[in-house]
């Protein structure tokens, strides 16, 4: 099978031999697979990415060895492992999505961060039988595959633990922030203000449902938040100070979906006493913060990864109703030979937000 | 006025005048008054110390003018300024403790790090008199003025939302380690497990009521950790991992309580995952972490600062009952000329936890 395989820290288009599942596992084709800025940092930072141990979901990979990555997909189902079948097992030819995990010897390996099994890059995958998920019908393959992007977003919103006094701020408007904006947007809660460098992804922070957007360069963020957070229903019923005779400010709940060393401490310093950080951006590097900025704030920050199955699932289903849209993000359409250049056309937020594979094409 | 002085980075004893009280202050003798951390650090680091503006309690302080630190005492009331007495008004000769704040033209002044209005090294402060609480009979000056640092731990706990299937974990055993697991124990949480490298630290860790001490040096003490926590209750009653079939731990609450750069990296590299932090050490500098541990282990990090004037009140209600000990804290008593020795003494944690000046010794 044909495969974008990342060997030597350079994605190259080979052959590899077709996967073959074993007992609870199915063999699928590969419809379509998202581009995560995940991979673009194990490209670039591969050492760092693999140095967080057996603690994380790329614990164990071996860069002598080829990876192919892709863990964002809908697939289709061509073969079964041995074994009985489940009386509720799925018709050959039916479309799914799953959670990138293969569990094999009670030991699970993330799918697109594995050196024994392929990810969503190549035309074939082996998925586990449990985890497989009916992609409803008449959702387009390219918006199934937005599933694991956006149970991202919706597992950061959950661990937020918001409530109706909050106003929630966005910084960063990359897929993960935008995934976090649509998230918002389906819990109801608002107004939501956004912040992002580049036009073209503040067009898509208010596709996706922020009420305010922000260029940070021409503004702070974090003024722009007071502003639209003192005007908002919820600043109209906050608590007045005692002291000054002022209205106080909502709860800030502020997403970090950018991931970049430094961006942590920028937002301390910005930040309204009291609020509360949700860390989704993925900073591979050492980020040097200003405790007492926190302390005399009395700030929190929560760090999220990942998704629950359910949440997984519900995001799944939230597409399918058009509750969460997707469209809006998909920016490009490249088969296995155009990997390569996608990683590099990636890195220009004002050409794309993500990328789709498709195998086949 | 004696007092002893921060002038030019050192401390010095010398003749202040007395402050004169405005309408809504009061005049009071110092009785008693701890030395804090945060000021050692002030006089290592006294740019850091004041380089965080406006923000924080330190915000405006000149480093060319004369500062008398002190913001742990017990008082006696001399003399009240101008105006009508409120009906409830404390007698003259009325002992006294305060959150050390002045408020005053409608701003608050922090007693201890302001150029304008001295401290509690100094025999006689200027304290608002809204805020002044009774302290009970028979409590001891020194003992009084220990409510200020414990009214720390009580905050710290508070703010930890700890649950009844929680297990603490205690970095470092200074007096706010110290006033941590006094709070912890008079919330009855436990089993406490505390870490400190100074065995004499240890021992009063067990003195307030740790039930494991550690020796970061001999072993971990996330280790120490999750040895407790799973022969704990609540480790007994912790939940079963479906796919591994082992008892999970219950949930760690990790309080910093040593302030230098590089513990919160450590504590996220041995923590348990979705493990939350209480950030009670004061690090003024810059800390490098690395946001992808927090990512992996779904950490939460609670910064938390001082206390509020209710918390403050029922640790001096508490000490007073007998119900948060005190006494073990308290290692050395020193007048104004033993100010500046005493911030050298402080630095050996086998010799010392607390001193407290008695301004008129």
């Amino acid at each position: 099978m044909r495969a974008a395989i990342m060997r030597e820290k350079k994605i190259v288009t080979g052959d590899l031999q077709t996967p073959a599942p074993e007992a609870g596992e199915v063999l699928v084709k590969t419809l379509a697979c998202g581009i995560c800025g995940s991979d673009l940092h194990a490209l670039e930072h591969f050492d760092q990415f693999t140095s967080y141990g057996g603690e994380g979901f790329a614990g164990g990979l071996d860069k002598s060895r080829d990876l192919v990555m892709g863990h964002e997909f809908c697939a289709e189902i061509l073969d079964y492992g041995p074994g009985p079948a489940p009386a509720n097992r799925l018709a050959v030819g039916s479309r799914v999505c799953a959670v990138p995990m293969l569990m094999r010897d009670s030991a699970g390996m993330t799918v697109g961060y594995s050196n024994e099994v392929p990810g969503g890059y190549g035309e074939q995958m082996l998925l586990t039988e449990a985890l497989l998920l009916p992609v409803p019908n008449g959702l387009p393959d390219d918006h199934a595959a937005m599933t694991e992007p956006m149970a991202v977003g919706l597992h950061a919103v959950e661990k937020a633990r918001l409530t109706p006094d909050d106003v929630p701020l966005v910084i960063g408007c990359g897929p993960v922030g935008l995934a976090v904006i649509g998230a918002l947007k389906l819990k109801g809660v608002g107004p939501i203000i956004a912040a992002d460098f580049s036009p073209a992804r503040r067009a898509l922070a208010e596709t996706m449902g922020a009420d305010v957007v922000v260029d940070p360069a021409r503004m702070s963020p974090y003024d722009s938040w007071r502003s639209a957070a003192a005007a908002s229903e919820q600043g109209k019923r906050a608590p007045v100070n005692p002291l000054s005779g002022e209205r106080t400010l909502p709860e800030g709940v502020y997403f970090e979906c950018v991931g970049v060393p430094g961006v942590i401490d920028q937002m301390m310093v910005g930040a309204e006493r009291g609020s509360r950080f949700v860390i989704v951006g993925v900073c591979m590097e050492s980020d040097p913060i200003r405790p007492m900025m926190g302390i005399i704030k009395e700030l929190n920050l929560q760090f999220v990864l990942g998704y629950t199955p359910e949440e997984f699932a519900s995001t799944l289903h939230h597409i399918a109703e058009g509750e969460i849209p997707t469209a809006p993000l998909i920016t490009g359409h490249v088969g296995v030979d155009g990997v390569a250049q996608a990683f590099q056309d990636l890195k220009n937020p004002e050409a794309h937000a993500k990328i789709i594979v498709e195998p086949w094409r």
